[in-house]
This record gives structure tokens, sequence and C-alpha cells, in this order.
């Protein structure tokens, strides 16, 4: 499919909503990708069963703290430079780049790098949602690796970083993101059409697409936002979801530390929800307890969405005095694994929490 | 000429002088040359107009912090890895190695390499002593570009970092060392015979053969090496020597910042000389004050030798209660240009002070 402007608007919001908070600014990549459009191409959306097995695909993406991106906005031709450097170095012709993650800005990223290349975009990711580390990628669980990388600042300026394993590729790309500014511009994880179908997670940008469309029209129709969503999520791949709390935010701690956006969120209980909230964030929202109790937790989807209109609000956007509905979401089978869950589920991010899945929560 | 055993423990004491307490111990680059000598090739080092115009020269390094290395000993073979990394890289045959500063373990650094992989080692370098940052070089005064660049950890993980300056080649490269543990091993300013001969400093490893082998040579002779060393200076391009202090380490500060080995050591006066001296370090020694009044400053050498034997001691193995004597020693005329001064001088290093030659000091 040609990804038309009113598509593009809707699929910005459904990865704000899939990207659990994390991503980056989905804001900012609509306006990046709508000027790589009409500067170059259009964007031509694929399925993953149309990339040839053999065929090399680079995905492209943002690095670092979502907070950065607010003030350091790109130039725009950071992740393309990373791509052709990444091509260069393989002396391959890439055929396709795709996200690495669905999330805010780095949902549209690969689009911004289609349009200006003339490049197909894979419709599928690494992540099924966000994650703020490099490793914590469903490639990374099937045995991709995520190395040779190339990152890039707004000067131009690119690192090329091979390494053992994908978790020194994150500890290594972490400290270059850091040192051009804490966001930059990432090629990795080269792959071949085979190791996309066998190891991303399939259809996420046309899901993001459905969510965020079925926001809109919910609204546009008057109808309750909230229902159509737990209406719609029953006919995906993430099938189940339910709304865990409703409240004011009352608190916002928040800090950029060692290259991540990192905080936590309180939420006063408000009608028939009672207590006080607290979500973890690095990044992305990580866990939500209730007074204490776990009622959600990664790697399935906490959203935090504006109880009026259920637009999903970003983590550096979180303020106080805001009304939000949380909801929690399962993630397909592929993201709950034993080794999924041994490199994004609460192990992953320090926490001694065992996961519990969303529907089996109380 | 081919290096020697005894050759190579006078020079490593030399380059500990003119490295100015940094470059790390060189101690643990002697034995690396002699393991590498003897598995692979013996060194031959080569006059710098020996080099064909159109050679390609690439110099090799350990780049981070001293203190780190007393602990994180090298495996071997990083510094080999990176100079192939960027041989395979810029797609030519590499003709020689060289130091990128006489000091420490950097000066016997492509020694190793050089043994290891059958290349002569130019007889040169880029800094004329030691100094912590890698724009710090005559290489990049002169007008050298230090991209592209490899850095490699003893894992063999290894980046390649291309810049648009040199300050950013240090500030990208000083991240990645940092995230490698503090200390790893780089190729980097990759150039032709023609600037080896431009932009180097000359005949710095023999200079540091003759000055270990004039403190050696006194010491057998009971004669005293500190005249010896002030005898030999003036026939040297770094022409003139003086002792500016003696006394007892009364204080040492020290901590590893930022990827440096940052410090101030304080010595009290003994005999007749009064007061007290503070050397403030940033992996080097970059200024020397007696009761606050300026007596050496950077780029000219501040040497610490143990008051005894003369042996030049380390930044990192400075130690309450050793008895030591000072010296300041000029840097020959291509460090002291203005646009040398602009990078390495006191400015360099956010001194307010100005540059005084040693000659002219008090």
């Amino acid at each position: 499919m040609i990804l038309n402007s009113a598509d593009l608007i809707d699929l910005c919001r459904g990865a704000a909503f899939l990207g659990t908070g994390g991503g980056g600014d989905p804001y900012i990549g609509r306006l990046m990708v709508e000027h790589a459009i009409s500067e170059a191409h259009p964007v031509e959306i694929i399925d993953p069963s149309d990339v040839p097995d053999d065929a090399l695909v680079i995905p492209t993406a943002m690095m670092g703290a979502p907070t950065v991106l607010v003030e350091k906005i790109p130039r725009g031709n950071e992740a393309v430079l990373s791509l052709q450097r990444l091509e260069r170095h393989l002396g391959k012709k890439v055929f396709a780049t795709m996200p690495i993650e669905i999330g805010g800005i780095n949902s549209t990223m690969p689009l911004v790098v289609g349009a200006r290349l003339n490049l197909p975009v894979v419709d599928a990711d690494g992540m099924g949602r966000a994650f703020p580390e490099l490793q914590m990628e469903t490639f990374n669980v099937y045995g991709v690796h995520g190395t040779p990388m190339a990152i890039t600042n707004e000067y131009g300026d690119c690192t090329l970083i091979e390494t053992h394993d994908n978790k020194m590729m994150e500890w290594i790309a972490r400290g270059v993101a850091i040192r051009m500014g804490g966001a930059a511009y990432i090629a990795n994880y080269p792959m071949t059409g085979e190791q996309v179908k066998r190891t991303s997670v399939p259809n996420t940008l046309t899901l993001a697409l459905k969510i965020g469309r079925c926001i809109r029209e919910a609204r546009e129709a008057h109808r309750n936002p909230f229902d159509a969503l737990l209406n719609l999520l029953p006919k995906t791949p993430y099938n189940f979801g339910k709304i865990i709390f409703r409240g004011k935010i009352s608190d916002m701690f928040r800090e950029t530390r060692a290259g991540f956006a990192a905080g936590r969120a309180r939420i006063e209980g408000l009608g028939e929800w009672k207590g006080v909230m607290v979500i973890e964030i690095q990044n992305e929202n990580l866990t939500a307890r209730v007074d204490g109790v776990l009622k959600a937790i990664v790697p399935d989807l906490i959203c935090i969405l504006d109880s009026e209109t259920a637009e999903p609000i970003t983590t550096e956007t979180l303020r106080y005095g805001q009304r939000v509905t949380v909801m929690g979401v399962a993630v397909p089978p592929m993201m709950r694994t034993p080794e999924a869950l041994a490199i994004f589920g609460p192990v992953g991010f320090g926490f001694t929490d065992k996961f519990t899945p969303i529907e089996a929560m109380d």
C-alpha cells in the first residue's frame, strides 16, 4: 500500500499507543515523513511475505532519550546516512528498510528513509512495541546479529560498530548516542528476508494504522473510543486489553540518566478508581502498581491515554494534572516465550517480579 | 635499526621521561613488546626520511586512563586489530606504523604492532611528549584528519569512527573507550609519508632511547643522573632543561573522571627547596606552581623523577612519601607555534595562564 497523509496521522496515533509511552514524539516524526514525501517519493509499505528470502533489509531508527528530542530536532537525513553507510560496508544493495520498534518517532523514521531513498518499508518491527535498549528486540531473541551497526548525528559524523554480542552493541552505541548529544540515528540488524519473516513481529505498521483509525473514527462518531479500542484488540494478535486505572496525575519524577528518560508517574484515582497508581518508566512505561499491587508489567503494554479523547500520551509529555486512563494490553505469544522474557521481560529491567500476563492479573 | 632487548629497557625509561607522567605504565608496554618479538618478528625502527611520500602510515596507541591499565591488562592484539580494520576500510596496504605520542605504553604500542605484523615503526610521533586528548597532536595542528579511526577492546569489539573534525573524533572515541572499560586500543590519523615528514615530531623514539640510556649509564658509572640529563638535553631538539623543585610528596588527590586520570600532587620542599609545589594532572603533568607561582606549564615537559635514581614516575604510581625531583624541559619550536599552543597550550586545558617557556621562567 502507498501511505497517504490521513493514514499517516492515524498511524502515528496508533504507534504512540503501541509505543507504551516511548519511542519519541510522533509529531516530529510525522512532520519529517511529510517533508520527505513532499521532497522525494511516496512511501510504499509491503508485507513481510513480499520480501525475497535472500534480499537485504536494513532497519532504521532514532536512538536516545525521547526527552532530548523535544529540544534537539533532527536534521532529517541522519538515518538515511546510517543506512547508506551500512549498505556500503556490506557491499550489497538494500531491498527495504523497516522499524526496529513500533513506537512514536521510531515507527516513522523508516518511512522517512523509505521516502528519501525510494525504498519500500516492511510492515513489521523488532519489538512489537517500544523498548529502551537495542538488545530488547525479537531480532535478537531469535538469533539475528545486531552489528555491523551505523550511528549518525546531525553533522554527518558516523560511527560503525561491530561487537561480539548485541548487549555490547547496545552498550557501545548508547555511549556514542550520549556523546552525540543524547539522540542519534541508527541502522542495525541488517538481515535477510528469511530472517525478517522468522524473527520480526509482523504487520505492526498496519496495526498501528488500524488502532489510530479506530480511535479517530470513534471520536468522530461520538462513540466511546475506549470501548472501540477494547473491541478492536481481540481481532488482532494483541488479543486482550483492559482498563486498569483512571485518575489524575498528581506527581511526575523525571530525569535524563545514562542516556535514558527515566521517571515515575503517580496517578490518584478518580470516581470508582481508588488508591494511587505508580508507573515506573525507562523511556517506556514498565510497571503499573496500585497501592503496591502489580496491575501490569513489561512486556505487556501499559498505555496512558487522555481520559477524554483516548489520545496516547508519551512519557516525556506526561504532566501534573492530566486526567488519564491506563490500559493494559497483551502482547503476541512470540514476545512471551521464555527466551523473549529473558531479554525484555521484568528481569531485563532489573525487576524481581515474575511476569504475569495482563489477562491473568486481578 | 633493529631494536634489541637492552635498548627496549632504555627506550621505555626515556619514554616515561618524555611522557611527562602520562601515556600509561611503560613496564606493561615493555612486556608486551618482548612477548610480541619472541612470538613474531624483530622490530625495525626507520627514519621518517625513509618513508616514501605516497606510502600509507597508520599510527597505533592505547587510549584511556593510565590508572585503568594497572588492573585491566591488554590481551595484546587489540591495536593490531584496529590497524587491520583501518587498512581494510581504506583498501590500501599499510607501509608502517608509528606512535601518536612518545610516552609510557604509547611509545611501545606501535612496537607491538610492528613485531606482530612485521611492519617497520617510524621514528617520530604526533605529540613530542604525551597529551591526554587525541586532537592534541601535531598531526592535527598541521592539518591531518584524524579519522577514519578504529578502536578495539580485548573482546575484539571494534568501532570505526568518522567525524567532521578531530575534536569530535576525540569526544566520540573517548565515549567508546569509557564504555570499553576505560582503556582501549586505537589506530587513527592514517596518513601519507609526506604528511608524516611534515607534521610529526621527528626522531622521538631514538631520543627516548638516548634519554633512557643516559640515565642508566650515569647510574652505572656512579655519576649524577640529573647532571647527565641536563648535559644531554642541549644536544637534542628539547634543548633546555632545569630542575625546578625537590621534595617529598605530602598529598595525592586522584580520581578517574570522564575517562581520564585527573589529580593533583603536593610536594613539600626539602633542603634548599622551600615552600610547596602543586602539580595539576590530566593523565599528564600540566602545571607546576610553588606557593602559587608558576614554574612550568604545558606543553613544556614537567617530569617527576625519583630523587635517588632519576627514574621517571608516571602519574598513576605517584604516592605519599616519595622523594622526587621535578625537571622542566623545553619542547621543540614546532610545538610552541601559535597554532600548536591554541590546541595543546594552557588554553587547551582550560588554564587562564599565558604560556611562558621554561627557559624564561624565574
